[in-house]
């Protein structure tokens, strides 16, 4: 018998015949043996609904933000309040014990950062104590409170959270997110016929991937499964076939072995390891080119500094060596940021004596991720052949340990992803 | 400045705009330098369309219906708090310190009667906290929690019974209940054109008017304010120029002068009191007469055991002096009761060897209730020759201190009521 924690979308509660297909979902953990908690998120576009009220609510600009966060998580919380307890009906109306609790009263304690509150501690005697009695116990997700008693939310995706602290804190076996995907795809299906949904990730995969756009996963929630090693499994709500994808430390479990061929493997034998295992892209993506930057200590933070004054958030920043003493300065942020971010380093340019600024808001990102590639040399070279036969031109470059991305015309992105994922194999298992 | 606590019904906060009067309401209140308490109900028909997917989600009778009612209460508990956050962001928006409270964070504390709770204490010194630093507190109505904090809730209606306890707990100088009509009428406006809205009731007429039928306070809150000695003043949301009616013991405040007539006074002079407040009638009644009863003790519970037992409830009892040692036994009920009253008293007549079981489900009973009836006699009779002056055969008649109940055929109620009012001079003030 294992502890298992079970969370279930918004998409996947979005009605009560839904909410009868999840509970199919935890009858089936429960005859399999194992105890259940789950979390679940507000029904389909209930935290939407209420964030309307709130918007026809509030119609000036008030001085008092911090009040009206407080009372935006009161809202908000409700959401999935009805959601628990409408569950948990279910259930026992199926011959059920079931319990449901809210953030505060598990005592998910959280800091009193409204809207966007961090778990801090999470009492697990309750949740315990039903679970000894027999009881499915059903959690909301997303929701805390903090130490004085007052309702905090975490912050959207936070049902995700929620589920992975729960799991850590009861020690779970598990964490189960299911989700309107099968699981995590080498590329987005939608754009490549042939991706395959991957059987296995590493947290820093799932973490590049799900950062990148992906939207399977909050990448807060895999960064806390990683820090408490806590294995996630991402399922399907609607199909209970599909096998979906684990994802856990790369030696926590044994791995499944590949017939993949030998030239993309990490080792030869039964534990390989394909050389990188999805594609990500975004197209919500500009550039920005300070030209003729003086190379001098300091000169990136003054240029970054009014940038991120404004609240604009940078994602690549690419500096290249310097010639003749002076160098070029790029950096991608959202395109919606574009404007802004263009008048203030046109500012910025001239307090410096930089030459001039460009910009280019018709550019997408695309990066390839796989722990593989860390001991492998020539996965680069790969990819840029890959686009090269294509005649695509990389406008900019950059690397972690287990990730590449470039930055291409935008017209290019779907051949780019195709012939990459051709180019690795992605389609083969 | 004093502490006023200000309860608003689901009608008077069905929407933003609604919620935006309901704001301009506090604030006068603020404005003549009050201290506010606000309890509110849930938007509109919320309450209902969360009931309607309990009833989605739970198809079979269930054998755990005590676990089906703590979280029927779960669900139910969202209404008031959404309507709390959204009042406070209102408020806020408006320039105004408030804090929102579910029952739980206040602590109302309850039984753990899921459903139908009772208020056993509440916590006031969050509230006095918050009132002495300048904040509006809103605090959701009909819900607590019980010692193991589950949350509960106290009932349909229970909003006002909220608002009663915080007001006896709070020792608020007033609880004002803010409804959709302008207060409590002498019978009901839609009837009776010339029905008038009274300025003064004692608890004990409000409670005979309100459990006959007149809907404007539940029963419950007024037994309650009665108790703790609150004063109630009933007031419309919608119309701010109207006084509204004060509820309270008869010596706790001046009464207001009348310009009623001699003849229907309590006594000559100032403190004239009439002889009778209102009109109360209930077109949900049917009676059922068990004849030939023979007359010995334990017969009335033998006959009712049975009824109660089938959780029907019994409005009016009435059972006259024997004749050759026999007797009739009528009571009514609801009419949706009747027939299932009809099959258990047909039932019990036989074993208790009475002759027969007849019954009238086309009745409706009528009362007039007032304080003044205690000290002067002859109110009966003009009741009675009032409607005997219309041909209208009485059927029953059921008597209190200060209630005189009749029970007559449906098609005479609007002919009688519009009599009373006439002969007892109510439109007069």
């Amino acid at each position: 018998m294992a502890l298992i924690v079970q969370k279930f979308g918004g998409t996947s509660v979005a009605n009560i015949e839904y909410l009868n297909n999840v509970a199919d979902r935890i009858l089936l953990a429960r005859e399999n043996g194992h105890q259940v908690v789950v979390v679940v998120s507000a029904m389909g576009k209930e935290t939407d609904r209420l964030v309307e009220l709130a918007k026809e609510a509030v119609t000036s600009s008030s001085t008092r933000r911090d009040l009206l966060r407080r009372e935006t998580d009161v809202l908000l919380s409700t959401g999935e309040q009805v959601t628990i307890a409408l569950l948990s009906m279910i259930l026992i109306n199926r011959g059920q014990k079931a319990k449901s609790y809210t953030g505060s009263q598990i005592r998910i304690v959280t800091d009193s950062s409204h809207t966007r509150a961090r778990i801090q501690e999470i009492q697990t005697d309750k949740i315990l104590h039903d679970l000894e009695g027999g009881s499915i116990v059903v959690v909301a997700g997303f929701q805390g409170a903090d130490a004085e008693g007052n309702i905090t939310t975490i912050g959207r995706g936070g049902s995700d959270t929620s589920a992975v602290a729960l799991a850590a804190a009861l020690d779970a076996t598990e964490c189960q997110i299911h989700t309107d995907v099968d699981g995590v795809y080498t590329t987005d299906p939608r754009m490549v016929e042939e991706a395959r949904c991957l059987s296995r990730l590493t947290f820093e995969e799932m973490l590049e991937l799900a950062s990148l756009g992906s939207g399977v996963l909050a990448p807060r929630a895999v960064e806390f499964a990683s820090k408490y090693n806590v294995p996630i499994r991402v399922l399907s709500s609607f199909n209970a076939e599909a096998p979906g994808t684990l994802i856990a430390n790369e030696s926590s479990q044994d791995k499944k072995p590949s017939q993949k061929s030998d030239r993309n493997s990490k080792e030869a034998g039964t534990m390989e390891q394909p050389l990188i295992s999805g594609i990500a892209f975004s197209k919500d993506e500009a550039k920005l080119t300070v030209l003729g930057v003086r190379d001098v200590p300091g000169i990136a933070s003054k240029i970054l500094g009014p940038i991120s004054d404004a609240n604009i958030e940078v994602d690549m920043i690419v500096q290249n060596v310097a010639a003749d003493m002076s160098t070029d300065f790029t950096c991608t942020v959202s395109r919606s940021d574009y404007e802004q971010a263009m008048e203030i380093l046109t500012g910025v340019s001239k307090e410096i004596g930089a030459r001039e600024v460009t910009g280019d808001n018709n550019i997408v990102k695309l990066s390839i991720v796989g722990v593989g590639m860390r001991s492998h040399a020539g996965v680069a070279t790969r990819m840029f052949r890959a686009l090269s036969d294509e005649s695509i031109n990389i406008q900019m470059i950059s690397t972690s340990e287990i990730k590449i991305s470039v930055v291409i015309e935008q017209k290019y992105l779907e051949l780019a992803v195709r012939s990459l994922h051709t180019a690795f194999e992605l389609e083969e298992n």
